[in-house]
């Protein structure tokens, strides 16, 4: 045990598609937690799509990470140093932090993490931040009915695959777009999809759409944006609801991208389409938790990680995102139980 | 008088712009109304943009007009024979019936016209589909606050201009795009629209729109589309709302327009883009004429029609609505008082 720790900065603004000159691993002092937070050995790390805009030199809804600024984002880790009486070293929690082999968190923003609930990195999928994104953004943006055709796109990733789980226990018929076979047969096999339709593969998309969801589609979770979701609105019933999550085939884009005009298509259908993001529900945190959990432990909803060891290979993982390399869940794996 | 009628027919259907071919004015025997109908000579007769759609060969939310058939519409006229007993010959209804000298009208679905409320032909604008249109898309779909920024596309027409007047009198900032100096002066000078922009001499939309609009824009009423629209979604503010009505620039294209995407623009501010059509508030026309009446008969709603003179020169009318010849709404005086 050395008193220093890594830490991912980032090295560069990319222009369009990030690489790892993006990245620089730094070593510097272990920090030490002052009153009210916990230093963390990180066990688990997320990598997310929604980093990409952090990258950027534009305000969002995430705040830009400056040149030379550590790279941060969900962990689940054990405290090693607590000051603040709710939690002992040795506790494991989840929080904000640094891609680091350390890191602190404000112990006012933790969450224990029950390995008898689900392994740890579950935390950073279908029990972090992307299971309550699926849970809110499906059922109080999309408002599934039963009976309703529920298609996602990026439906293997962390989000997806939780999106249209909680359609099926809402009695939906649910279709999925995802990018290899092995993705589709795990939708459909072990998910309980309806139908998976392989976009890399398909030939028309409208087409292949047409016949996995032949009474049209009354929710659309998209989280990619570009081809696929131009074929899904030609298809949208009356009355249907568009959750825009993602749009992770855009967040390389240096220049707007330009596609088919979509409002002309929304008059007749009266569709409705909103942008989400997961921390307008924060305040219902605690209820969408508590119900993953229990979808979880009945076996309700299944769930993957894809785990890259070692925190450097980090970057790699991150990168792997916008090639579609994740199952499930992306994680890094930064260290295993003493 | 003679026992024959003139109607406009659809000729052939357009492909891209509709021109004069279009269209060919037929002579008939006047009809006789059966039990429950009205014969009704038309005074005004209303060409609005929808009316595109139901040129083409396509299923859409009006059904399609076949070659062949009658071109029907809003119109106000005065009951010739009455076979319901609600009406008697001599008085004023509007009601959809056909482009002609006279036409059979459904006595269950006519409305009678009073000209102490206001001229016969604003019956087919503020106090017809057009004012309802307003009334129900702004306050239903764009939800105005006070102190909200509503910017409306199309601002000087039928539906436009009375969007920007509610909207003022819910304690709004107005914004409107219209196509003439004449048009932009009536929106501020006339109406109180706080600003209006000439997007024929505008050099950059995005500008224009940016020091209009200081505060971004909370509710936006889309009549046109195209690069007016692209524009107005940069600006998108947090919760903002867009009520998709029209997409005029659109409507004589023959393949599917492209343009930027803009689904990634809804996701930081949260906006929700809607379709909308009046005839889901059906069961509310009463509300809406009554308080539309309200207004105009209080001055708190301006109101001014474009008349065309004479039924052969009704394609003309509905043509110039695609180069924005009309101000306010655009109807055709088809006879006068007797």
């Amino acid at each position: 045990m050395t008193d220093t720790t890594r830490e991912w900065t980032l090295a560069e603004r990319p222009r369009g598609e990030p690489d790892l000159d993006c990245f620089d691993l730094r070593e510097r002092d272990r920090p030490k937690p002052d009153p009210g937070e916990l230093l963390v050995r990180v066990r688990y790390l997320s990598v997310d799509p929604y980093m990409r805009g952090r990258m950027r030199d534009a305000e969002s809804y995430a705040e830009p990470w400056a040149v030379g600024d550590a790279l941060k984002g969900g962990v689940v880790g054990e405290v090693v140093s607590s000051a603040d009486g709710r939690y002992d070293a040795g506790d494991l929690v989840t929080g904000n932090g640094t891609w680091g082999d350390h890191t602190l968190l404000d112990a006012d923003e933790v969450a224990p993490v029950d390995p008898s609930v689900a392994d740890p990195p579950a935390y950073l999928g279908v029990l972090g931040m992307p299971g309550r994104t699926a849970y809110f953004g499906l059922l109080e943006v999309g408002e599934p009915k039963p009976g309703d055709t529920v298609v996602v796109s990026g439906a293997a990733g962390a989000v997806g695959s939780v999106v249209g789980q909680i359609a099926k226990l809402n009695g939906c018929r649910v279709v999925g777009f995802a990018g290899t076979d092995e993705k589709t047969e795990w939708l459909t096999a072990d998910l309980g999809f309806d139908a998976a339709i392989n976009y890399r593969t398909a030939d028309d998309y409208g087409a292949a759409l047409a016949e996995a969801a032949p009474d049209g589609v009354d929710v659309y979770f998209d989280n990619v944006g570009g081809p696929i979701t131009d074929a899904v609105f030609g298809e949208l019933n009356l009355d249907a609801r568009v959750a825009v999550c993602g749009q992770i085939a855009h967040y390389n884009d240096e220049e707007t991208p330009t596609g088919p005009r979509k409002l002309p298509l929304l008059i007749a259908p009266r569709a409705r389409v909103q942008g989400l993001l997961v921390s307008d529900y924060a305040t219902r945190f605690g209820e969408a938790a508590d119900r993953l959990a229990g979808w979880v432990a009945d076996d309700d909803i299944e769930h993957r990680e894809t785990v890259v060891e070692g925190l450097e290979n980090a970057p790699d993982a991150f990168l792997g995102l916008f090639s579609g390399d994740n199952v499930g869940k992306q994680v890094v794996r930064v260290s295993s139980p003493e």
